[in-house]
Order: structure tokens, then C-alpha cells, then sequence
């Protein structure tokens, strides 16, 4: 792991996903850009101290002497955003696989870098959008793969969450998260670079289909921002279907509201994110359906997706774990579903939705096809 | 009354609720262009038949024959679109009061002049944006005229329906309402004009602010289709704020799903019409708050919207009887508030926001000013 | 109308809901027992003041005094409970229609007294179990009655409010009602007697069952008060099957939380009154099922008894509104369905299950027969 | 571990929740009565074969053969029921601190020996009560105790499953779990000892009350069926208050919705265990709040007994792994919150309840003292 020491939200889940799935052992990482509080996070997990390295060069170069079955197989960057690219190029060089916390880069150009490679070196990579790991997100891609919507007509996603909110005015005491204001640690975009990103993921991936045509219009709310913290862009995919996100990071007590609604000519599918064991199917017809986990009529890959009976919630840290499993078995070289965990494709088409939002809205609210 | 004959559903709807208000009495109208039918209607009604008129122009000069005490002091207009304005303007002009669906009219210049009219001959006009008649809504106006939200961040609204997608779809044999989809009787936008409006109409009642600029994308979904069935258009509101609508009606599955979500600052406001008895209240730092009618908590003019105890929900009747209520006081003389019923200039503005999106979408998706 | 004069709640919802209705003129009654006030009330609903009686007997003369074609009908009977049984054997010896308020009377004797005399007199007599009116209890009913549900094995309702809190609390303004604590007015029960006997009946039309015996638990709640506040009745019917009803007037917070639970060996249906419009059917097998008004999949009964489109919520005064309409139906003769409205011989079933519930209260907890 | 081999779910999700907690390193066990099937499930797990035992005695003598520091410190009982206590026993008077599967035991006098054991032996015993896991039951606890409901006036748990529901009807093809309707291996109680004893174990947790007697009514359902798969338990507190729980296992199409619902003179609180992330407070005179995890508005107990940012939802293991995290607090020595996992004390209360439940329905539906 790379990032994720003491006080470090996400590196913590990550390792908590890791241990419910099963197939990962934690056994080193560079922690903080301080070695000492490094060393005192390595300790703190039990850790063998060789293995916490200094810098991402030291751990290549330290697990790389090693004999091939004790080395490192797998690292997990979980740093601020402008580090993803430098530390996962580097890995990926030296044939580690790379788990990477999303955004996957600054730029587009980075981001085609590290698929070119993944592909060139045969690497697993995969990208943390996390609410692909959702059983009932697995199964609105296989209904929506199977038909049973028709012709989609309208796509509607949203991410709304009001935590920034506490920090522009003042009083919050929330100040961890600040580095995604700043736009050379977090890129081109905060609220779009950091939330809207997803709803973008979960349209394709739900969907299969993929957005040619974004028209964006971003707003930094607070004077002296740099970077959105609100916007909404505007999509068009290829024939006649359009649809819109919505991303908000000052959305005042939202929490984590992603929701996604896909429109059929035949019936509709809605989700969200907090309350995501249940998946409603709306026709013109017929009563609601509400399908949940743990069911005979959900598809094999749903039902592989959870592992409690129905009736008992299970949470993001199943989703994610979800994703380890994936690429454990791609790593593995054991079969995998393609829906199974995020590749570095997914990534660039991050990147550009990213960019082409920014762009858009640089432009004064035009069309800029990805 | 005008239209609402034999079969048609909005003119029931209109007489329910103007019966639970209590203010009314029904005593005749022109209630179909077939003179027979509407004569058939009046006797199933119970009316007496010679105010059961040919044509509107009859309807006045026969009303106006009378004495005064016994006139018909307020007509209900319930006719496609098309026919409000000439109508409206024709009752007006002869001092009737006017109680018309919308939208007011099909262009900007009918609805100002209408508005002129009104303001001439000192008549009451109201517009039935139904919404605006439900308990919680009122309680959210105040709540947000009070300061509850601090400054406004961020808009929402959405009016989603699914209906038309069984006419387009073929097999469907609902094929009332198919006037709608011909401009020259439904005017310059389907979606838009018949549903988007009520979302335009609810922000601004909320709020108290005015939309200024819009950026529409209006699909007509369906090859050979003249008029939007689905669109979005995003807001731009005085200083930094910016919003969006979303509105279609081919949501399969959706019935009238029309949702608004105001966020402010230290604040936001939730509320949607098919649960039209929970309002919403999220903060960052408190427990989420449901508001509902029939409790001390709410102001007085939300309180004075609904009649039962609170947990016996009302309806859509009630909301529509409380529309009347505010115009039966308003000819009466009689104090009301501001938000009892839409009027002449909410009309207005609506069809300037109608011709907005409508220019917008045709412009290539450029920034129209209302 | 006898009772329902100024400030009285109970009055107003049934004229609100006759008028919905469409099938009743409001001519007359006896609304105050101070003739002042009565009259006073008569005024301002604009009565003719020569139908405004002194009292039921002085309405009963007055009325038969008037030709057949111009005399009332029919009475809705909306006095504290203790005045049910005289006012309706009187009217009900003279002829008239009847429409009563709940629970019928004060002993099961009384209920049994007013069942022969509609069967001897051949009269019209409803009793306002209002929640039978609802579009979704009747498709429940009809659901049920199709053997959608298998063999019933469970059943499960409830009936919490929370208005007595704020009475026996102290600084509660609420003082409407409470006649109902006084026995002598409110007869030998208060919270099985005004809202239990809601679920009671609630279970015997949504599944046609009769309940057998009761063994109940009844609790006074707060020293002094001699009628209960909160019950529990568990519930046994023919064969195997067992239930159980809950009521409660001092569950703090509640409104009117009536809720039913069918559970059978195929499927189970589930409705709460608070959100009227949606039925839900869960089975173990596929996707929970919600039902709503206004779609071709439900029952010609159902659909009969809303008016509006889907997704436009209607509510209570609907509800009454639709045991007006069979009433009205029944008076004039028309076919109805045996679901229209609650008869006399609901209200005999009702007075049994209160007395049967108080007397196994008063037996220690032991069965007690229906 | 004890128990929980190829193919056990309970088994799973303990080393899932015990693996998310990270105290706690899984070493070995007895995982099947064919010891063949443990060894090859042993060897799934990546476990030293020397430690997957034969049977619950060679356990405790090869792990008291090595050194005190590598020994195993405590062992997880996930057999069938009547399996708990022998193994219980045995390893509580070898000095091995117990995690136990619950009911407890198979009759009370067996629940009270353990607790004898625990005490003597100075150990922490651990039983699972999953459901006081969850964060928001925490907070409820913490709020009840802080007064905030005022006196409680009536209490209400409900726990509903559908699946014996397919397996009596024949077709079914979950035969897992069948052992339970046995009375030698499940005890005196399917229905109330599996599940019904959660919700007894939920009131006496949140609220510190202590049942004092009950009065049931148990329903086998089914012919040929030896235990109750459904039944009602009238409650009885000290002092006025009353109360009931109701728990089915043939209540078709329900999961496992557990609810609790508690009323007091000033407040009310609502949970349930389907959606457990969401506590509702109720009042007559304020709008209801929904209290949500990871707000600075809960109790420190609360905030400490989850991980994640407000809106990622956790679920189930969570809940459990909080359980193992009080557990290992406690075999550390280190402070731990009372309500931090559910002692041997918990299990002599459910084992009472379980009987006097039992009793009461054998003894003609009386009322028996716990």
C-alpha cells in the first residue's frame, strides 16, 4: 500500500475490503511522506518494519530482491490525487499490479500512458469505483445487458454530498480533504474530478453504452475557489439519447446521494447509493418490482456479489471487497466476469469525461465530444 | 366553465376541489364544441340547461343579461391550450374573473397581455399550478422566506412522468392528450409546456428568486415527433447561483414524479409530489427533520392549508381546493396571502421561461435570458 | 347531519367528503345540542334556518311533515359515541337512511337492536369504517378474496396514535375528545373502542375471515383513568390461524398509524394507511410487487374507487367519498359491490370484538369467544 | 472456531466480521463432525493442519500442550444448538474465552451454569446478539438512558423471516437449517428461540428494562410440526408498562425484519434492522428526526461503533465485527463500554425468556414470571 497511514480514512477501508474478501495478505507499504510516522503506522499493524519502505522507489527496489514468491504481488495507492500517476507508472514498470484510488491521473495523456502499460506488461489494474462492487448494481448491468428496458430513452445520475459545504463557511473543522481544492494536487476539477466521476462510471457501466458528447456548467460557488464544488453537465450518447448529471459537493446535509435512473422504452431501473441493496423496476404496466440480494431471481454474477442471506444489509465494505476479489482472480488468472472491478480503460474514460467537462465549461457551456 | 365536458378529467378534478373548498357553486358553462354533448354533460350534471351555452361569446352575453347577483362571477378554463388565450381574454374583457389550467397561453405577448388586462379591469386570474396548494409546499416558501437555509447554493427540480411513452410505443391505447403533441394546439413545447413549467414555477414560488438565463437540450425522443418529450435545461439564478430542471414524459414507469430540492447554505429543503406530506429538512450538523401538516411546528399559512389531524393524508384535490379557496377570497375582497394562488404574472413568466428553453434548444444549447 | 357543528372536526370531513362524492345535497340537521350555536352553524353554512331542528325529534317530524320527493334521506349521524344508538333507532324507525359515525353503540345489544331494525325497515345504514374506502385496501381485498395470498397464516395489524400524550401530560391544549375517556360517553373501551375496532375491521374485510376469539391485555396507561390507552389482542380464527392487533392512543409521535399484514403461504400483502396509495406484495420467490391507483392491474373495484391519474395522490376525504358513493349507490337502488361500504352488521361485529377484548382484559387475560 | 465447515454461513460471516474488527488472527478449530471434511475445509483456509482438531477435547489439549503465548485464546461456537453448551462448558473450565452462536443453551439451568464458569473462571464470554452491534441501536440505547423519551409508556419488537415458509410447503429447496425443527438439537422453541429471543434481547439492550413476565400464544402452523414457527408474547415491565413481541418464520416474503419500536411521554424512537442506518425519533410537537451514523449529534459509543463518512452504508459484519471488537477489548483488559457485546448474563435472561415463553403457551396462554 502507498498512502493510507495514521488518520487516513481510505487506506483504512481499503484494508478492511481486503480482509473481508480474503485473498490479500498486508504485508508493507510506504505510509506517509514522513518516514517516521510511517514506521509508527507499520508498527501500530504489526507490520515487519523491512517492509515499510521510505519511498515508492525503496519498496520496488526491496521486494524486487526478493525471491519471486514473497514479493509484493499487488500494491493499493490510496495518495492524493497528482501521486496516482508518478507512483502507479513506476509499478506498473516493474510489473506490480496497481489497485488506484480514482481519479487514476491529472491529465488524459497520463492516463493513457499507464493503459498502454498495463497492456504491454499484461498487469491487472484496477480502479476503485467502488459502486460498481454493489450486488444490485452487478444486477441493473445484467438486466439492462439482457433487454429487458427496450430502447433507452433518458440516463439521469446524480452525486450530491454537503460536506465542503462546513469548510467554505468557516466554522467546519473538517479540514481534511483540503488538498482537493488545490488544483495541483487534485487536478482539473473537484467536485466532477472527485464525485461526478462515479455517476459518469456508473452510466457506462450500467449501461454499456458510452457518452460521446458532454456540455457542461460548473460553479465554484464560493468566491476565490479555483475549483467546482457544483455543477451539471449535459450528455449525449450516440442516436437519440440524452441524459444528464448532476455532481454537488456543497449540497447541505447530503451525505453520499449517488443515484442513477436508466429509462427504457419497456421499463426503468433506479438505485442509490444509500440504500443500495434495493433496485426498483418501474413499467407503465405492472406493479414496481423491488429486487434485492440474496434472491433465485437475480443473475449468477449479483448473486456471487454478496454472501449474506437476504434480509441482512450488507455495506460499501462488501462492495469493495468485492472489487479485491475480481482482481485477485485476474491476478490469479482465474475467469472473471468484465463487470467484476474497474480496469484502467475505465480510468481514461474518467480522465476525459473529466477534462471534457472542464473544457466544456471553459468554453462557455458548448459541446465537447470525449 | 369552459371545456371539462363528458370524459374529460381535468374538468372533474376541477369541480371536486372547487366542491371541497366550498366556495363555489357550479351553474354553467360551454362544456364541449359539440353543442349536443355539452347539453348532454349539463343534464347529467344537474344544471340548469339554458346556462349550459353554445359558445363562449353566448356564455357572456346570456351571463351578462342577467342581474348582477346572479351572474356567473368566475369561469374555470379547461380547453386544450391553444384556446386559453382567446378565451381568457374574451372573459376578462367582460369582467368575469378567470380561473385558467396551463400553460396561460402559447406565446409570451398573449400572456402580457393578459396580464395587462387583469391589471385594467381589477379581476382576479388565477393559474392552476396545483403544487403550490399543498400544505408542505407553503411551509417550505416560509421556511425559506424566513432565512431557514441561509444563502442558496444549489437547485433541483424534476417532473418526470412516463405516459406518453405508451402512445409513441404504439400499443398503447391512451390517446387522450394527443393534442398535446401537435404545436399549433399544445404551443411551442410539449414536455416543457405541460409538466417542465410546473417545476419552473415551483422553484420560483419556493424560492422567491427569479431565474434569469436558461440552456435547454429538448429531445423529441421519437423520430417524426415536432415537440420535446424530454429535455434539461440548466438555471442561472442572480449572483452565483445555478440550478437545473429536468422534465420528460417518456420516464417509463414514472406517474408524476415532480420533485424539488432547494440547498442552502446552513440548510436544505426536499419535497415531492407524490408524497406531497413530508417535507424534508437536511442540515450537516443535525438530525435529518420531517415536516408534516396539522402541527404546531409549521407557520400558520401551511398550517391553514390542510383540514384533517395530521396522519389522514390528503390529496391532490385538497391542493387544488386550496387554489381555489385563495382566488374565492381574493373576489370576495378578502385578505390573502401572496402564495394562496398563482396569478397573471406567474403565467407570464412561465411562458417566458417556456419561449426561453424552447430558443435555447434551437440556438445549438446556448444561454437564453428570460 | 346530527352533531358536527362549529368546531367540530368529524362534521366537516363527512361534508367535505359528500361533496367529493357528488351524489348528496347538505339540506338540514340537528348540529349543536344549544340550539343557538346549531342555528348559528346553519347560518354560515348557508341552510335554509327552517331545516335546522331542535332536535332529532323535532328533525323527524319536521322531515316527515315534507312531501316524499323534498324530504331528507337520509342522516350522517357524527355525535359522541353514547348517542349513536337512540339517534340511529330513531331515525332508523322512521325511515331514514343512516350513515353513522363509530363505534356504532355503546353494548353489543344496542348494535344488534339497529341490525334487525335496517333488515325489518329495509334501509341503507353505513358506518363510517372510513379506511374500507381506499383504492388499495379494496384491491387487497380483492387480491386476497382471489387466492393470491395461498392458505393465510398470519395476520398483523396496528393502530398507534399519539393524542391522548399530550392530554395526560398536562400541558397539552388538545382538550377535543375528551368525552372519550368518560365510560358513560364513550362506552366500555377507549382505545380499542375508537381505533382497535379499525384494525378489527380492517382484518375482516381485507381478508374475509372472522376472528373467533380474543385474549387480550389492556393498559389504562396513567393512574386514574378507567378506560385503556393501549392494548394488545392476539387473535384467533377458524383452523390454525392466529394474529394479532396492537393499538395504542399514547404512542408518542404517531399520527395515524394504521397498518395491516397479511402474510400467506404464497404471498403476503402489507398497506399502511399514512401512505394510502401503495400496497405491497412480497413473496419469497420474486421481487417485491408495489401496487398503486390508477393502473390497469388492478381490480375493476379498485379502480373504481379513485379518480384521478396515477401518481396524483389522493387521500382521506377520497376515501369517505367512496362509502358515500355506495351508500348513495344502495340507496337508490343501484348494484354495488358488498366491499362499498361498512354495514350494520360491521358495526355488530365491532361491538362484539370491543366487548369481547374488554371482558378478557377484565377475566385476567383468558380467550374470550366473539 | 467450533462448527462452521464447508458450506456453514454462520461460520463465514464470524471470520468475515473477525477479520474486518483486525484483533483477532484465525488459527484453527474442529469445523465438522467428519474429520475428513474439516481437514480438507482447513486446508482451504491456508490453516496449519495441526490445528484443525478432531474433536473440541484434542483441541484444548493441543493448544494447552504449547507455549501460553502462541495458545489460542479464544474460540468461536457456531454448531448446531444443542451443541453450544457441552462445548461451552468444556472450554470455559479450560480457561478459553468464548464467543457463542446464540440461544445459549438449551435450558436455563444449563445458561446459568456457564455464567457460573465465566465468573469463576474470571473469562469473557460473548454471545451473538448481532443486532446490538449497529451503530444507531447504540445510539439508541444511549439516548433512552439519557432520559430523552421520558417515561416509557409501551414497547414493541417485531422479527419476521419468511424462508421455513418454502421449506413446509414442500418445493422448497433450502434444507439448510432443518436441524431447528427439532426439538433435541434446536430446543424447546424454533421460532421464539431463534429469533424471537433477538427481539427480547433488542428491548432489554436499548431500553435497560427487564421483562417481567409474559403471556404467549405459539403457532406450530404446519401439522406434524413439534415447535412454533410463529407466535405473539405479551410483555409485562415493572410498573404500568406493557408490551409485545411478535416473531414469525413463515411470515412469507420477509428477510429479517427485526424492528423495535419504543414510547415514551415525551419521545419515541424507531428502528429496524433491514435498513439499520436510519433511527427515528418521534414527537408529538416537533418534526420527526432521522439520526444517522457518522454525525457529530451521536453519542461517542455510537460514533466509535462505526467506521465510514456519513452515507457509505454499513451493514451486517460491521455490526458483528463490533461485537468481536468489545470482545477483544475485554480479553485484553482494556475499557469497554457495558453494552459493547452481549455477556453470558444476556444468555441466562434469553433462556428464561425462551422457556417462560414456552410455558405460558403449554400452560393455556397464562401469564409466567421470568
Amino acid at each position: 500500500m502507498i498512502g493510507g497511514g495514521i488518520g487516513a480514512f481510505i487506506g483504512d477501508a481499503h484494508r478492511r475490503a481486503s480482509r473481508i474478501c480474503n485473498d490479500y495478505e498486508f504485508v508493507g507499504g510506504v505510509f506517509d511522506v514522513d518516514y517516521e510516522k510511517s514506521k509508527e503506522f507499520a508498527s501500530q499493524q504489526g507490520l515487519d518494519l523491512k517492509r515499510c519502505y521510505e519511498s515508492v522507489e525503496s519498496l520496488i527496489n526491496g521486494e524486487l530482491a526478493l525471491p519471486a514468491g514473497e514479493r509484493i504481488e499487488m500494491v493499493s495507492i490510496v495518495t492524493p490525487n497528482y501521486l496516482h500517476h508518478p507512483f502507479a507508472r513506476m509499478l506498473l514498470e516493474n510489473n506490480f499490479h496497481v489497485m488506484c484510488e480514482k481519479p487514476m491521473t491529472m491529465t488524459v495523456e497520463e492516463a493513457i500512458e499507464l493503459e498502454h502499460l498495463v497492456r504491454k506488461n499484461k498487469l491487472t489494474f484496477a480502479l476503485t469505483h467502488t459502486y460498481t462492487g454493489y450486488p444490485m448494481v452487478r444486477q441493473m448491468r445484467e438486466l439492462i445487458a439482457s433487454g429487458a428496458l427496450g430502447t433507452i430513452q433518458r440516463i439521469d445520475a446524480q452525486y450530491y454530498q454537503g460536506w465542503v459545504n462546513s469548510i467554505i463557511h468557516g466554522a467546519g473543522s473538517r479540514i481534511t480533504g483540503v488538498w482537493r481544492f488545490d488544483p495541483k494536487q487534485s487536478g482539473a476539477s473537484s467536485c466532477m474530478g472527485d464525485i461526478g466521476v462515479h455517476a459518469f462510471n456508473l452510466i457506462e457501466y450500467t449501461t454499456g453504452l458510452e457518452i460521446r458528447q458532454v456540455l457542461s456548467d460548473l460553479n465554484p460557488v464560493k468566491e476565490g475557489f479555483q475549483l467546482d464544488l457544483d455543477g451539471t453537465v449535459m450528455l449525449r450518447f450516440d442516436k437519440e439519447l440524452k441524459g444528464v448529471i448532476r455532481s454537488c459537493q456543497v449540497a447541505t446535509g447530503e451525505e453520499n446521494n449517488l443515484t442513477i435512473a436508466v429509462y427504457g422504452s419497456k421499463a426503468s431501473l433506479k438505485w442509490g447509493q444509500e440504500n443500495p441493496n434495493y433496485l426498483y423496476m418501474l413499467s407503465d404496466s405492472e406493479p414496481v418490482k423491488v429486487f434485492k440480494p440474496a434472491h433465485g431471481y437475480n443473475t449468477e454474477f449479483a448473486e456471487k456479489s454478496h454472501t449474506m442471506p437476504c434480509g441482512h444489509p450488507e455495506g460499501i465494505y462488501e462492495a469493495v471487497a468485492n472489487i479485491y476479489k475480481g482482481m485477485a482472480k485476474s491476478i490469479r488468472g482465474e475467469a472473471f466476469n468484465p463487470g467484476e472491478f474497474p480496469t484502467v480503460h475505465d480510468g481514461v474514460r474518467g480522465m476525459k469525461f473529466i477534462h471534457a467537462v472542464v473544457n466544456s465549461n471553459k468554453n462557455g457551456n458548448t459541446w465537447v465530444t470525449i
